[in-house]
Order: C-alpha cells, then sequence, then structure tokens
C-alpha cells in the first residue's frame, strides 16, 4: 500500500497489540470465570486490560465495561439508559449528524414510544448550545452527542450538556460517542460531564471485535443481552480475552494526546497547504476540527470514481462513514451541502503512524484524477 | 499444567487458529466495508471464513452470521425470534436445563408478556417426547433446545420437534443451542430439522469472543442491534475479522466428527474404567451422554475444595457451568439430583487433545484426595 489514509475506518494493529493478542491465545487462553488456575490467569488478565482502558479513558477500572465494539457500546448505552429511565420520562436529545449505531438505536426507540429529538447543525457540523438548551426539557431522560464527527471532525460542545441538564433539572443520562476522539481528545469523562462513554478498539491501533462501555457508578442501564454474570451481569458472555487484551496493549501504547494531536495536525496542515492551489477542491471540514480528518470535495468527480482511481494506485481513503458502505453522506446533507458537494465528498484520516509521504503521494494522485478523470456536469 | 480436563468451559486454541487470528492482525486489517484495496481484501477473507463455518456446520454461507459469541447468537435468536412473530402467538417451549443464555433470555421475555413452558428433564436430564408434544400447541412460536447439554453431556431429542411442529401445525421457528455439540456431533441444520442454530468458537479451540448463528433462508429474526448494514443488517457493528478469522481456521481443522468421537471416547471409558474401583463417586452423566463431559459426585467433597486441591497440582476441571461460577447446579438440581450428589459435583470434559496421560493423572490425584480431604457429612 502507498498510502492508508482511511483512519477513521479503521487502524492497523500495532505492534504491542498485535503481541498481546497472541499471548492471550497462546498463554492465557482459560476462561476468567473457572475456578482453577488457568481461569485465574485469565481472570488476572482480564483485570489487568481493564485498568488499562481505565487509565486511557481517565476513569476507574470498575467503570469500563467490555463490549464486542463501538456499536454495541452505543446501543447498550442508548437503549439501556433509555429502558432503564422510561419511568422519569420518554425524551432522547441527539443530532442529526451521530454514527448510524446511534442513530438507529435512536429510531428504534422512537417506535417503542420515546420522543426523539434530532438537533439540527450549522455549515460546520456543530449543534448550537441554544438548541441544545431548548430541547433539552425536564422530560428528558438521555442525551447522546458524539464528541467528534466521524466524516467531518467537526467537535461537539458537550461539556454544557451537564451545564443545561443541571440548571433545567432533568433527569437525563449523558452519553457520549467518542469513538472517533478517544486517544486523539482529551475525554475523561469527568471533565466532558457525561455518564456514558463509549470506545472502540480498532480506531486506536487495537483489534476489531471490541470496544468497552464508560458506565459512571451509580448510573443505571438495563443490559440488551441476558445471560451469565459476567461484566457485573450487563454485559454477559465469555470475555473475548483476545481482542480484549490487544485492546488494552493498544491503549497503553497511546503516546499523550497532545504529542499526537501536534504531529498530526501538521500532517493534516501539509495536506490543507497542497489543497490551497486547487480550485476545485472545497474544504467540508471546520478549520477547527479534529484534525485526524479531513473531508474536501473534488468538483465535478463522483466519490466512487476517485476512489478507485486512488484505490488502483494502492491509495486508501472513503467517502464517507465505512459503515455506511458508499451510501450518500447524511452528514454532509445535515450541514446543507449540495449534492455537487455531496455526490464528490472525500474522507482523508490520519493515524500517529501517518507519514508525510503519504500525504505527497495522495496530492500527487488528486492533481493527477483532476487532470485525466472526465468531468460530470 | 498436568492435566486441563475443563474443555466444556473453553479449549486452548489451535495452531491453525493462533496463525490465521496473527494474519487477520498484520495483513487483512483493512475494515470489510471500505471500498479500497484493502476493505476489498478483508471482505474476501470475510467471505471465505463465512463458507468455512458454514461448511463445518453444513449449510449455505448466506446462513452463517457471526456475532460475538455463544451468548449473544442465543440471545438473537431466542430474543429475535419471539419478537418477529409475536403476533403469530405467545408461547415459547424450551428446557429447564438450558445454558444460562438460553434461560435468562427466555425469562426477559416472560417479563415482556410471553408464555414459556420449561419442560422438566428425568433422571438422565433429557426432556421426553411427549412432554414435547403436550406443550407444543398452535400458539407455539419458538422451540428452543439444546443439542448436548453443557454440564452433564446429555443428547437431547432435538429431531423430533420438527416432527410435533409439523403435525401440531404450530407457527414455531426451531431454535438449537449447539455451542457443546458443534464439531462433537453431526448438527447439520437440515438433519435436525432447526431453523436456527447457535455455535460458538472458543469451544472448538478456535478464539473467544466470536460465535456465529445459522439462520435458514426466508426465517426472521429481529435484529438486537442496530446500526450499518453488516451481517445483512442483522448484526451491525465492524466485523471482528481477526477471531472470525481464528474461528474459520479452528472450524477448517475439525477432524470428522466420527473420527473425534471415536479418540474421545476412548479416553472417556478409561476414566470410567478409573472411576469404577471408587464406590463414593457418583456418575451423573448418562451413559448415552456425549462423551465429551462426564459429570461425577465425589460424596462428602465438596466441589470447591476437590477444585482448590486438584488445581494446586496442575489440574483443571469444574464444578459445572463456567458462566455459572461456582453457584449449584440448577441442572442437577432439574434432573433430581440431591444435596449431597449437587454440593460435590464435578465436570471433566475432553477434547481431542485429551491424553490418557490427563486421565490418569486425575485419577491418582482423585484417589489422594478421597483419601486426604476430610470429609463433610
Amino acid at each position: 500500500m502507498e498510502a492508508y489514509l482511511d483512519n477513521s475506518a479503521t487502524t492497523p494493529p500495532c505492534a504491542e497489540s498485535i503481541a498481546a493478542t497472541q499471548d492471550a491465545l497462546t498463554r492465557y487462553w482459560g476462561n476468567p470465570s473457572s475456578l482453577h488456575q488457568a481461569g485465574i490467569e485469565a481472570e488476572h488478565l482480564l483485570s489487568s486490560c481493564r485498568s488499562s482502558v481505565a487509565s486511557a479513558i481517565g476513569c476507574e477500572a470498575d467503570e469500563v465495561f467490555f463490549t464486542s465494539g463501538g456499536t454495541e457500546s452505543n446501543n447498550l448505552a442508548i437503549v439501556g439508559a433509555a429502558l432503564a429511565n422510561r419511568r422519569r420520562g420518554k425524551r432522547i436529545v441527539t443530532s442529526a449528524v451521530e454514527h448510524s449505531s446511534v442513530m438507529e438505536s435512536t429510531k428504534a426507540l422512537q417506535e417503542r414510544g420515546f420522543e426523539v429529538v434530532y438537533l439540527s447543525v450549522d455549515r460546520m457540523g456543530r449543534v448550537s448550545e441554544q438548541e441544545l438548551a431548548r430541547a433539552i426539557n425536564r422530560d428528558t431522560i438521555l442525551v447522546s452527542l458524539m464528541a467528534a464527527n466521524n466524516e467531518v471532525g467537526t467537535v461537539q460542545p458537550i461539556d454544557v450538556v451537564r451545564r443545561i441538564v443541571t440548571r433545567v433539572g432533568a433527569p437525563a443520562t449523558i452519553h457520549c460517542d467518542a469513538v472517533q476522539a478517544f486517544g486523539k481528545l482529551r475525554v475523561q469523562p469527568a471533565r466532558l460531564g457525561v455518564d456514558l462513554l463509549t470506545v472502540s478498539s480498532h480506531k486506536i491501533h487495537g483489534p476489531k471485535g471490541v470496544g468497552a462501555l464508560y458506565v459512571r457508578k451509580g448510573v443505571k442501564l438495563n443490559p440488551l443481552l441476558y445471560g451469565g454474570s459476567q461484566e457485573s451481569k450487563l454485559r454477559p458472555g465469555t470475555e473475548a480475552m483476545p481482542v480484549i487484551a490487544g485492546f488494552a496493549a493498544a491503549a497503553n501504547a497511546l503516546p499523550p494526546v497532545s504529542q499526537s494531536l501536534a504531529y498530526v495536525t501538521g500532517v493534516r496542515d501539509r495536506l490543507l497547504d497542497g489543497l490551497r492551489g486547487m480550485e476545485d477542491v472545497r474544504l467540508n471540514s471546520p478549520q477547527d476540527a479534529l484534525p485526524y480528518i479531513v473531508n474536501i470535495s473534488v468538483y465535478g468527480i463522483p466519490s466512487e470514481t476517485m476512489l478507485n482511481f486512488l484505490s488502483q494506485r494502492g491509495i486508501c481513503v472513503s467517502s464517507g462513514s465505512a459503515c455506511a458502505k458508499g451510501k450518500q453522506s447524511r452528514v454532509l446533507r445535515a450541514m446543507g451541502l449540495g449534492d455537487s458537494e455531496i455526490t464528490s465528498a472525500l474522507r482523508v484520516s490520519f493515524s500517529r503512524f501517518t507519514t508525510w509521504e503519504e500525504i505527497d503521494t495522495l496530492l500527487h494522485a488528486l492533481n493527477e484524477a483532476r487532470q485525466t478523470l472526465v468531468r460530470s456536469k
């Protein structure tokens, strides 16, 4: 591969993560619920993994619940909190630009009688504090807002939610989908004032198939799955040890947020500098977005045409969320962009391992594409 | 470890499985939903894994849906089928000796207004065909029965369920929890006459954190999770590629069922021969049980005392289901056993890798325990 610039879809596992997964498969393969030596060793590993992830999130170990990934964490947070609190109110407040695992969960709750408010966003993809304040009332049992958007990188004003909830006296549990922000921005739940926070392993160079939900002590959730007493009965099933170990190792390997942020900002700026001369390229991400994500439109060249052109040259970018698999972006639509921007959108996303050479490779190929691809009207 | 005889709790990953997991982490780490080269390669791997698991189950590839494990598969089957068919009836028929992920799922459905019949079992742990025939009526939308019991190895008469359902004209979907039977008995869904079948990776020497649900073409299920369009929207979330690859490799590595069965029957018989001279040992498993599981009671020695004694000598067995974590067995209770049998129960479980030396080590230690441990009255 010449340039992997789709790190918001998934990241290559880091060496630490690969080694830890291997170790869990070969040495610590006992069932953590078993009472004998093999089980006890696995239980120790599980406990140490929980501490590692807790430390990366900035919370206590017993506030971390392992799940099968971001989608399950978001579902557990939203459906679990809504059902646990259904006697206290029926309003759920979220935004129009959440990940599909949040939006589809709230839609399913609408069908079960909950009232869901989808806050609109401005041209930068941001919800307004005023709208938040208007939407959150005393019937609101849940607010779910992402930390950073997965398609354009917009950072949402999470920290104002707690103030509004307290001022209004709403019985709301506050959930933050931090899948794209974890390891990239500081997401300590106490700092953000949230009760529930979703993180995923495979966006931070850990294996796919595992994530976690932070649940503040005392916050009530209904489980989605029923069975044994694993994860304090909130998430039964034999623990996914190999990927939990890989996740924890990836979390341990995260450099300080500020260090990666500084490096990736440099990478992002190199791309923006290179794009500056291209008049047919529009920047869709706000200037103050998470620098790990740059969303652009190359007027006249459909996203899919461009993706194929780049892929043939060993360059991986996307047209938006991988989970949407090529469908037109509802995030860009919600931001008020027109068809010509939406149909030609590209998401370029970085990691701390992205090199300047990869950026130059992309810029070179974009120029080539703009000169050789036939433009649609 | 001297003797690992707790293979019904979990199994050591086989070499093929470890290598495949590693490969998915290092070479095929793309997101299968991504449209570029890295994504396409991951998608190819996913597709090949699905075929491998389908071939081991004995079904079509598009009838296999990957989940996070046996617990999620059982929940998806039971809650998913009940909710999808709630307009056709409200009775669910299951047994008193199912795994906790089945029993807790049906209990949760009872709270939502479904009527659940828990069939009793005889002294051998088996439900009777007559009771099944009496319980299944035209209001029955779901029958869930395990293939082989996880604590005593009893094989249930699954194949009669379809005949009863057809004769009665019940609108029932038929689910079989085959977690303990997969790879050990022939579980082809068409042969068993079931619509849904649960299998798990870590019971067949694959990694923990992955399983599958067989869903016969045309059978309707409500999803438990909401999000992207992965697994035909039945199970959204980025696919757990490392453990899916490990699962598929473990499935590919399974020898013919009859070959393993013959070998393990020899292992089991060696244990039974050795136990024959011990008058204070009772065999709780039926003679015609799945030979991979032998449940015994050593009168007067509490299970936990014995487990610790054996664990100190590097011997791993259990007192029952790992998911029950030391709680008294409701399976043995349902079989009509008394306190003296239940409190002293041990489950010894084998795999195709179990050696005769491990059996001899256990027998030696059991003799030592019977001579040295103080008996409770």
